[in-house]
């Protein structure tokens, strides 16, 4: 296969940016090499054939003043680059860019971890910086810092808090919990936002909105700028840790559980971000399809049955946890165990009933922020380990749950897939997330999983359900799902980004924004 | 005094614009009578001749069509316009826009509380809504939801929004507390931001982010766009309300009382919005100052004792509350009281001690979020009433407070003025409150407060501090103190400006954002 170039860029102007990238960041960290190198970049889960986000090239810079120069470099030859921080973001397209022949603006090696204030609880990072890397230099000194981390260890802090992702702590809203950035603009300007606009400010990573606009959120799940050092806020280390489960016997107890659930969390009893999640995702922790079941399409209701016997599971499973000091947790245990009472056939456990479980094991771990891998047991519940997200946002509200819950069932049983899903409960809102799980060495079920997710995306708008985060490959229609009068915001989003990207170079695509040489060309 | 134009505006073509205003909102509610409508919108309280923001009329829609009209008359005749929602925000400049001959677009007549929602605790209000008008709705519907409100009660909740206000409540963080919007574009564009870009959209006010980019903070303290809606989240009674004062006897207490409750707000034992105020802000609730000094200048020391010493109440005076069920509030109140024992001279009132007590009262409702006026008793302290807030954000730490306290009242008392201040205490910062009082009639007391005002902001610049909110008059100079790197995010803002009001007619001026044509006249 001839590697691909960025589009309407000649392999002459090309080579002629790699050497400049080379001159930018060092020979050693621009990577042209498909076999050694660019292999790295592509997206394994993808549902289309993966040339389709195959990058020309990536580049690592390691100081600001590199990026800026990369940036030059692109916008001298008009080069798609699109960021990454530590290139993870599994299950809505990995380190792979949005179209093939972009080059790769690898941020990994900006990796230091610049500032930690142990008496306000922040840490300030800069893009390369994992949850564990951070959870590890805490550890290192004795910090009473806790992290909120993603389920997989290895996401980058400001990867996952720019893409707007969730976690299990009280800490659990990232972008809640971030404070102070440093961002480059595609004309290499660097700007601080916030009060970091004052020269040795003070107060950089204590308040979030300085004076006049506040900017950060524009910087998120966007094409604006590249982020390059982020302050985020860190839970002090509470006196007491209860974590807790409830296993509900039956599917339509989510209605239950949902409804019992909110007034706890609106009253934060339960104030860290508590998640229902289904059978089959518990079921995966421990055990494979295969195991139990080896005809096509989703398990049978009657072997859905034997699993949750055999495993200690319900249909749903709902996971909590209490901190602060002894009193007060056991204050709130009993508002909670009066909770669930009220739902016939629930069941609770503690830790000493679960321990050494997988599935458990992880859960209590994720709720007081010690990172790891246990969630990518998920890949092996079919053969081939292909998976990609649908993740509408849900209201908390029972009736509003189940009504995702079967309109994804039913799409997902139509194309012969597993419902595996979980119900992340925020202040408000839920983000259900909906793991379609295919056998990537499958073209058939490639095809089937990608038809259904686009189905499935149609199906949630027509009710009003718009997703919070999405794969590469589904941008450009859920950007059109947010079409309220005539695409209002998103015409606003191109209008920012031809001001701030004019030459078009900045992660071109990205959720479904285009800079405008790039724009008809999509539509 | 002729009434004044905008800048570059014929008479000929503002009474065409004016006729156009008309038009679009009916005769009865375009106002261009000095004496009969104008005053109302001039600022009352500026240290400068108010006429330099005197308008040259107001305009007051309905509608959102009757806005998109007036922006478009405001576009043909090159009008800027001013927007303001009920038009309150004294001490930063009341209803007056920027500039003598601005048109004020007076949004007070879009009063509908289009929705509030019981279940999941939000409603969704238009700009003219007061504090004091949401509460009394909930009130005559017997609505278990509190409002979190400014100080004065007549305080618009979209207004105090968008100015990154603060309450008194757990959600006294209003900005953060604010869940979907709807903004009219100069162009006259009707854009719905996060959850509300999908049409028909059941998480609208449910969950923040949307997907993209998250926009709202854009449109906050700026002059982008013209907020029309907004979703704001309200607290559900809890089952206990318990408020508290702590009286301070020594001013170096300050120290002690901030870095103790830190960690008790960073661990949410207390969760509202507490502060810190001194003794002058809290005896001017009952008291003048002509009642205990006569003299010229800041009140002696030996005066503030008797005035402590009659009024029961400290150097500083600390307020908080418990928010829940009573066994934890019991919890939690032991925890408190064994803090503030460490504090030599530390006093704890309750209510049964203080009932009656009007700087008391007024607490007790605001952090349980009941409008009211009382804070403006601060008015006579002096008389004239003139008052203007010099407002930096100050870690929640014992010594950078001291460091700003006495940075600001060792300049006041150079000029002659008291020190009145509060902290604010938020999460892992403070909003320092200097209440700069002065003779309104006194031109001597007006230029003194202006000069001392512009040193402050140099002097705290200086020392790496930032304001998080301004009167008109300080909008440049205090835009220029966010300069790093070269004045990088202004010049963001700018461009964000030009992009999204090209022709330049929203607000010109407001945070020192001007538009291009305007740009160079400022500077």
């Amino acid at each position: 296969m001839d590697k691909p170039l960025p589009q309407g860029i000649s392999a002459q102007t090309f080579a002629a940016a790699v050497s400049e990238f080379k001159d930018a960041v060092g020979a050693e960290y621009v990577f042209t090499d498909d076999k050694a190198h660019l292999r790295s970049y592509r997206d394994a889960y993808s549902t289309l054939d993966d040339s389709n986000f195959a990058p020309s090239a990536a580049v690592a810079p390691k100081t600001v003043e590199q990026v800026q120069a990369v940036l030059a470099v692109a916008s001298t030859h008009k080069i798609p680059v699109w960021t990454i921080s530590t290139g993870k973001n599994f299950a809505y397209g990995g380190p792979a860019p949005r179209k093939a022949g972009y080059v790769v603006l690898d941020l990994k090696r900006m990796n230091r971890i610049i500032e930690v204030n142990e008496k306000h609880g922040y840490a300030v990072v800069e893009p390369g910086v994992s949850y564990q890397d951070l959870y590890d230099y805490l550890q290192a000194r004795g910090s009473k810092l806790w992290i909120d981390c993603a389920a997989p260890a290895w996401g980058g802090i400001v990867g996952n808090t720019s893409d707007h992702g969730a976690g299990y702590t009280p800490y659990g809203d990232h972008l809640l919990m971030q404070c102070g950035m440093e961002v480059i603009l595609a004309d290499g300007t660097v700007v601080e936002t916030g009060m970091g606009g004052v020269p040795n400010s003070k107060t950089n990573n204590l308040y979030k909105y300085g004076i006049g606009p506040w900017v950060d959120g524009l910087f998120t799940q966007s094409n604006f700028g590249v982020i390059t050092k982020m302050g985020i806020w860190l839970m002090h280390e509470p006196p007491g840790y209860m974590p807790f489960m409830v296993t509900l016997p039956r599917e339509e107890d989510l209605e239950l559980i949902t409804d019992i659930m909110l007034p706890l969390k609106l009253n934060m009893v339960i104030a860290n971000g508590a998640l229902t999640a289904d059978l089959l995702w518990e079921a995966s922790m421990s055990t494979t399809k295969r195991q139990y079941y080896t005809g096509t399409g989703p398990v049978p209701d009657s072997i859905r049955k034997k699993i949750a016997s055999d495993l200690k599971l319900g249909m749903w499973n709902f996971y909590a946890a209490l901190y602060g000091p002894p009193p007060i947790m056991a204050n709130n245990w009993k508002i909670i165990e009066a909770a669930v009472m009220q739902i016939p056939g629930a069941r609770i456990y503690l830790d000493e009933e679960r321990k050494g479980d997988t599935g458990w094991d992880y859960r209590v771990k994720l709720m007081r922020g010690i990172p790891n891998m246990t969630e990518f047991s998920l890949l092996n519940w079919v053969g081939g380990g292909g998976h990609i997200n649908f993740s509408p946002i849900s209201a908390a509200d029972g009736k509003d749950s189940m009504s995702q819950f079967h309109m994804i069932r039913e799409r997902a049983h139509e194309y012969n897939f597993d419902y595996i899903g979980e119900f992340l409960i925020g202040w408000r809102d839920q983000h259900h997330i909906f793991m379609l799980m295919f056998d990537r060495m499958s073209d058939d079920e490639k095809a089937r999983a990608h038809e259904l997710f686009g189905v499935l995306v149609e199906d949630a708008a027509k009710l009003g359900y718009g997703e919070y985060r999405t794969h590469l490959s589904f941008m450009d229609q859920i950007a059109d799902t947010y079409n309220y009068n005539d695409r209002a915001l998103w015409r606003m989003h191109e209008t920012l980004k031809d001001s701030l990207d004019p030459v078009g170079i900045l992660s071109p695509g990205k959720m479904g924004i285009w800079p405008e040489r790039m724009r008809d060309k999509q539509s």
